[in-house]
């Protein structure tokens, strides 16, 4: 028997509700499930072994659910992009005005690794895959390209001229590869934001020739 | 009718050939005519419209001379990756001891600059092609991407610890990166080497704060 409530919800669009109720109607987090069973398959067989209906099945949806959330296979690794670029941009521009270029970027990497609190098993896992396969390690590499022209991007509407922009930018997304990649390999006990601070420091001080 | 130089030279492998005379028996500089033809069809008609045959007939030579000199038409814009890798790594090895891991590096990037001199023309088309396609915008991320892993090889041998060195290598290869595009777009009057040294210097400026 259909309730008022199975009404209303049936009036609204899926993406309505999903915003509403933090899933979708049928599916309650079907995305996180999805990302889940397909990271378990891809360190378990490879990434080249895993089919789509192979990760839809372990996440007991179906492959047209699949592609509701991913546009293949390969994006279901990288969908947290999109989020990447809004809090550094986001919190970019929203950095003192009297702060160095450097420095409000530090501050959105910073912001960045807040992200990842309690997500490192999962990142060394998905680094682990990615590490293992060429054609995804060139996808890692263009999201940080575009997160480098996101940022410079930000910093040019600050004020920031160039080269300085790009140079900023392009040497804070260095810092963030190394911190992220430091801090995978490292033991749990850290935060990503923590190795992240380090590394601007040490920028800086590689940078000013003190070492 | 064969001459005794034409013995000896049927005694040796075309390689040797190669390394004495700075080229193919038959093919003088094919490598060159190849790489020229294919940028002239990329440029026109673009990469993808471009088949290895008709690079072939451009350079009035055959596919499979193609094939002995380049993997497929991607590489053709790709050949010089190797010598990249091998100047910084000799450059920066050979650093005076009391260089700061910096200046080692800079100093590499300069001896890479030094590599395009009189060829901007070359790399200014050669960026368009790249640009205009995400397949080999992946692949040259990938060719900077081993750039830094060897810079950063190097400097672990000079003795600059972790993560000094991964630092060092990629805020490095980031300088080359803006300093290339600039240089790219920039009037023929300037040099790369020259854009190098400023974008190196800037690098200490934006890292130090002075912006």
């Amino acid at each position: 028997m259909m309730t008022v409530a199975d009404i209303t919800l049936g009036l609204m669009s899926e993406t309505v509700i999903t915003k509403i109720f933090g899933m979708s109607r049928w599916e309650p987090n079907a995305r996180g499930r999805l990302e889940e069973a397909a990271l378990e398959l891809y360190s378990e067989r490879g990434f080249d072994q895993t089919t789509v209906a192979e990760i839809a099945q372990l996440a007991g949806l179906t492959e047209r659910t699949f592609f509701r959330h991913f546009a293949d296979k390969r994006e279901v690794l990288f969908g947290g992009e999109g989020m990447l670029d809004e809090i550094v941009t986001r919190v970019v521009a929203g950095a003192a005005e009297s702060a160095a270029p450097i420095d409000a970027v530090a501050e959105g990497l910073a912001a960045i690794g807040e992200m990842f609190r309690g997500r490192r098993d999962h990142a060394r896992r998905r680094q682990a895959v990615i590490a293992a396969n060429p054609g995804l390690q060139e996808r890692e590499l263009i999201k940080l390209s575009r997160l480098a022209a996101a940022t410079a991007d930000v910093l040019r509407r600050r004020g920031v001229s160039e080269p300085a922009a790009s140079l900023t930018a392009e040497a804070g997304i260095a810092v963030f590869k190394v911190a992220f990649e430091r801090w995978v390999a490292d033991g749990p006990d850290r935060e990503l934001s923590t190795v992240i601070g380090e590394s601007v420091d040490e920028l800086k001080a590689v940078a000013g020739g003190r070492h």
